[in-house]
């Protein structure tokens, strides 16, 4: 008979979004008259642009009409918006780099899943603790976490994120092949200052590593100081591959649309005493598995970096960046310690004394019908805190804070 | 230094499609006052229905209004999407499938590349030949073809489909874990009858086999003995699954949709002693690795389903039909032997005796500016046809005859 892929069976069966949604059921169920509020899943709320609405309705349009009908696009994604990105996300930013390293895709969370199939199989991983599970999970079902021991994979290098070390993973003591880094950081809304990121590349430099560097909220930093890009550190097309998304850029998470990009300087070893690139490699696996973003997403895509568009989605990561302002403060009320929600849109919160980060979890939706995202749920390290996301409407961010105020 | 996945250094470097755009430019460049027709990528040239359009504009809509406004929908599709497939595609033809057993996504090409990740890694796969790359290509990455001899994988079991045998598939005489069937078949343009394709139903469950079955042009069946779904046959929710697209059924190559059928029934060895259901590790797999097709998407193709929307869907797809119809009359006039073509929208072409299919390909470049696909891109078996499509407009349909007409 036909057999598994074992490594699926070694998966946790809950995952931390189906928890929350059954708990969060299980309450609406006991309390039909309370109106629950998410401050839970890192889904935005506010409605796509004008401008990318605009675009949507011209491309469907062009679909229509046999003159201007797009049928297979390249996979790589059309060459109007690979070079709107290299142009305005990284040539504006002092980085050089072609239309040719930007590989536009449906989602980060597809990249970003996908991309250590281009790996050997026994790669060592490391990644930060608390993390978002997709780093986890894919490298679980490839066969390269080892086994669950009920808190944490055995073959994994965890780098533990804690406020007695600010929130800055310390490097490994083993080396790991591949590191994964997401900054602003899902879950705890930090960030890395220039000199700690520029440590990393050097790390990798130095110690022959790849990074996966998901910078898929880069568009919340405010802060001058810390930097969009990966490639904005010397050295790091060497080593490093980095993850966009329009999803809390622009409010894609419904539309779908990304951008992977992949140095050609980015080189590791071919297991022969040679060398080989990865952008070459990359490509073959999207031509090979995928078939491109829909046309009409990618117009819609490179709407949002008209002035016009620009400007709309800017407003509407503001409101956001307000919400997550006051969520801070509200919190920081209670008397609880918060980090992150300065250059993100996630807030981490330090849970009260003698409490379980689930249990926290669930004082809060018990007490005001508010969801929040247990730390636990990320790893070992988040045990002790629950995220909060700022992507509510303002209107339930306001109700939300009031609620909350009730608790303290 | 991190370490490459070796199997992708062992794939042919020259991908069909990207070697005969490599000549077709070359042929471009020396004369450049020739209009080339393509009649060899299988890609769609009629725009979207306007029942397809109108849902796209309705939708984008939805998208621009925070009341309507949908951010991440469900990883396995929106039920209103996923119900009226199984209503219509299944129910309608007396097979019983729940809508949680379908899974919506965005390409054919996508689920049938990465299914492959659910099977242990030295699971034996079988392949027709000549077959669809990406079956080849997806195995090939995960380690599990073998080596490339120059002409075939040592680790894949071959399926040769000759004019020889009908271009029906005999059973292997090495049990596989896996066989991917395409009926109507890419590249032959060839169907399976009923009972042909009960057969290796019956065998995939006597010999504990998984099908993978991709029925990306269902849509072109005119004989109502040829089955549409694999589960029209006895037994077979037990041993297959089903990929299915609306490329090809409503023009969606550019806009990316497609479905993967995982029934319940279907059990794989846990390697354990025990058994384990695919659809869900299918959901497992979707939901770590993917975020759902667009919504708007989703919409666009529910839209295929309304009584108008059908209608016109139907309508391009007999344009196709017909066009095949011509060019087989118009191939069979120049004396020579056709397959395909009634119940596809593929046409099957034996070169004239003494020359090989990229020859025969050359030839018609060279003395006609029309392009086809020699068969010797889909494996070892495809030596002395070409691929011909259907998907040109009537008037390019119309003036590749005339210039074949030339030829003979």
């Amino acid at each position: 008979m036909t057999s598994v892929n074992s490594n699926f069976l070694k998966l946790q069966s809950n995952y931390l979004f189906a928890e929350i949604a059954r708990k969060v059921a299980s309450f609406k169920e006991a309390n039909p008259e309370k109106r629950v509020i998410s401050l839970g899943i890192g889904d935005v709320t506010r409605p796509l642009a004008p401008a990318v609405v605009a675009a949507l309705h011209k491309a469907a349009d062009d679909m229509g009409d046999a003159a201007t009908f797009h049928g297979y696009g390249p996979e790589q994604g059309y060459a109007f918006l690979r070079e709107i990105i290299a142009e305005h996300d990284y040539k504006a930013r002092g980085v050089d780099l072609s239309p040719d390293e930007v590989f536009v895709s449906d989602g980060a969370k597809s990249d970003v899943g996908n991309f250590q199939e281009l790996f050997a199989a026994d790669s060592i991983v490391a990644v930060t603790d608390p993390v978002y599970p997709v780093y986890v999970d894919s490298n679980a079902m490839a066969g390269r976490s080892g086994e669950f021991d009920g808190k944490q994979w055995n073959r994994l290098v965890y780098l533990p994120c804690l406020k007695e070390n600010d929130f800055v993973p310390d490097f490994p003591k083993t080396r790991p092949d591949i590191i994964y880094l997401c900054y602003p950081n899902n879950p705890t809304g930090t960030v890395l200052s220039r000199q700690a990121l520029q440590g990393w590349v050097d790390y990798a430099r130095r110690e022959g590593c790849v990074i996966l560097y998901d910078s898929a909220y880069e568009a919340y930093i405010t802060d001058i100081s810390v930097p969009h890009s990966i490639y904005e550190l010397e050295g790091a097309q060497e080593v490093a591959v980095e993850f966009r998304s329009f999803s809390k850029t622009a409010g894609f998470t419904g539309l779908r649309c990304a951008y992977t990009v992949v140095p050609k300087a980015l080189q590791v070893s071919d297991g022969k005493g040679g060398k080989v690139a990865l952008n070459g490699l990359w490509n073959r696996r999207q031509c090979t598995k995928y078939n491109g973003c829909p046309y009409i997403v990618q117009r819609a895509a490179a709407a949002t970096y008209s002035p016009e568009g620009r400007a709309q989605v800017m407003d509407v990561i503001h409101g956001y960046q307000r919400n997550a302002e006051s969520l801070r403060k509200a919190v920081t009320g209670m008397g609880l310690s918060v980090y992150g929600g300065v250059n993100a849109p996630y807030i981490w919160v330090s849970v009260p004394d003698g409490m379980t980060s689930w249990g926290f979890f669930d004082h809060v939706l018990n007490n005001t019908a508010l969801v929040c995202t247990p730390g636990a749920g990320f790893g070992a390290s988040g045990e002790g805190y629950v995220r909060l996301t700022a992507f509510g409407s303002p209107a339930d961010t306001e109700e939300a804070i009031k609620r909350l105020a009730s608790l303290s």
